[in-house]
């Protein structure tokens, strides 16, 4: 296949969003990656193009529609179709309900949510003429239930999986494969490290979450044949209690 | 019991929301009801007056802070302590993911979620000092279930079901009682008379939900003692094909 | 009404079974209740009828089939028609995979859902006739959700649950209302009061189910008029972490 | 490695069992594969070795416990190692509850949960000493939801599901993956061929699951690094309706 096709990973700025990017731009995509700020991103595109791939950093709030949609339309007519569109942001926060401000409700729904809703509708967009691609959510044990301390991440996190499982429905049958990861467990990153050292002690034997399993997921969800999607599946260490 | 107590119902406008009004004023609660424009709520003040109970209406912005903030402090300083709050706002729009604005997912989500957290958040302010209380959400099939054409509706109401279980974990052992009804079938009322006369039509064999009957739940649940709290239950007619 | 009915109790040898069928006692009902051993539910018949119910007790195996048809058919054309059936039996046993046996794996699953099966059965065929009556199953945590060393008892409760839930589905529209509780907490009983002592001691606080609200809980599905049915409903205390 | 091992498929009597057979045998793994009758099995034997592999037929009774424990003896004693596990026994009936017998009910779950147990057990028996193997259960979609005429059905598979999900939280820290696969739509058969041509038809574009697809499902939970185990997966073709 000589047509170039684009990832577009939004929310590359952590462990796991890199891992993405890199493991399809391994697979011969072309990364496109978001940060509020580009120029962070500069270590993650040197490394892809160091492992042979062809990478692109772009500034983008995630949160502004303007932002998405003339980032969809930069990729699309200056790079490449995007063939997969990730949406990678978090907004894992814990506050007791009276302390739950306006403000952190609505900017933890809007970063970890409303943004998934812009990123998902304008990649089936571009997607549904073509009759192909795969939109993909990262989800947390928060998509699937409260707790106490955790009212604004888990409802971001709900009204994820309700778009997903809306726009599975919707645009499975049109070709489009939507799909959510429901990572339960630590992530090995650098926040682990410092702010939970024990935890981080797992590692030595596969406690945590290494990123490049967790993309190693994407890419098969990616390669499944139509007649045989899958629409969500959880990631856990072995030791994780759940 | 010689104590004034109040029961709030954000979201009185609809049929739901009346009926459960009234079954408080029955049993004695003084009934606050708010809607965006109060005068609308005079003919349902009317009839809980003529029913011997009290009744205030509120014109006020479920989605505003300071309009809700507002409300408590003018409930709780001058007529009496709130001893249940209902959120009962629902906003139940169909569009395909192409068709959904950035401002329809917005604005669902601030009247059927965000709302349901500034309610909430504030129920359980004035309620954690008395360790006395209930909070109830009412919900919908789209609190459990994505389905086509309702990525905005199913994410505000999953985002509120996410509100509901967070807020039960945790003021649960503080002593208020959080709960959230699964309604499943069409009301009694206007909208659905003029919109689906069939369906409507099953009324004359209990087929559609008679929101007296609902508002029965709400009193049931408020009943409770506090050895055995329900915190989710679902309605439905028998008819109700699920 | 003069028409006598009778609600039949299978497993009311336990606080909640007990507490149930004095429950309906109450409102009119004959109570009818089953334990391999009828005798010792004379303490239970008595004071039933001190309280000024009628009550029968027999001795019937839950497990077997011709035991259950008979059981039917004797209340049925001996005593009254049988309004409502109550399948109350547990099994809650904890062991580790290996350690569980065929024997226990089988046993469990015969008492906790087989038998359910063969009570709902046998429910419906007397009941859909009618058009009208009650079948309520007892559930639990385990009914939701598996967990290390239930193997045996989650399998069964699980099953339960989904023989509730298929036949609400199938039975609903001619008139039967099918649920089930989730009862997750500790109950007020003498085992627990023996084995668990510190738990116990929330009693004084409400941290334990009462049975009579349990009971509660039941009647109030059994008066839901068929417009606003509820299916599943959960019952914990207020302390209760989950 | 030159180290052998085994995958154990009960049920390989479909299409779904045979193709995860020769799947893990083009891998490398030697197939040993049961039914009631061996001899049905000889034409898989031979197909997995013309492709290069190594196949054993054994007549087997899943769900008779002396005939469980044989076959693994007889398996890690002469053949190999038992690194994988797979539970595919079905039992896809449909029956009004007043036309579902005892027997029926009880051979259902017997067929496709206790067997599944009896499979699980002796696979762990045989893997907690090694700390690793994976044991997988093919789920549908009467797994996780009750529906009118699938008491029995959805109750095995309900039972099912408990089992798996009991075993990966007990066995997880143990090193041993425990998952299982919602498959939810028609799979490529003679059976569905026959019965439901018009469903067939839709294999033209994909519409209905490929065995050898499904196959690619468990080897890649198979391949899972213990750091990012999924326990439990969707499988349905683009097109269907959920």
């Amino acid at each position: 296949m000589t047509k170039k096709k684009a990832v577009l990973v939004i929310g590359a700025g952590d462990a796991t969003g890199s891992a993405i990017a890199r493991r399809f731009a391994r697979e011969g995509y072309i990364a496109c990656m978001t940060r509020r700020n580009a120029d962070k991103l500069a270590p993650l595109v040197a490394q892809i193009e160091a492992e042979g791939g062809e990478a692109h950093a772009f500034a983008s709030d995630a949160r502004k529609e303007e932002d998405v949609t003339a980032l969809f339309q930069e990729i699309e007519s200056k790079i490449a179709p995007i063939e997969v569109a990730v949406f990678n942001i978090g907004a894992n926060v814990r506050f007791d309900i009276l302390e739950t401000t306006a403000r952190v409700y609505y900017k933890v729904w809007e970063m970890a949510c409303f943004g998934g809703f812009l990123m998902g509708r304008e990649a089936a967009r571009v997607m549904l003429p073509r009759e192909r691609g795969s939109i993909f959510f990262t989800g947390a044990t928060a998509s699937i239930r409260g707790r106490a301390g955790y009212a604004a991440f888990a409802g971001a996190k709900h009204g994820l999986r309700a778009l997903a499982q809306s726009m599975a429905r919707e645009l499975g049958p049109k070709g489009i494969h939507v799909a959510q990861l429901i990572i339960d467990g630590a992530i090995d990153t650098e926040f682990i490290r410092e702010t939970f050292p024990e935890r981080y002690a797992l590692k030595e034997q596969d406690g945590i979450l290494n990123p490049d399993h967790i993309a190693d997921a994407y890419w098969m969800l990616h390669q499944q044949p139509k007649d045989a999607w899958t629409h969500e599946l959880d990631l856990r260490p072995w030791l994780e209690a759940w």
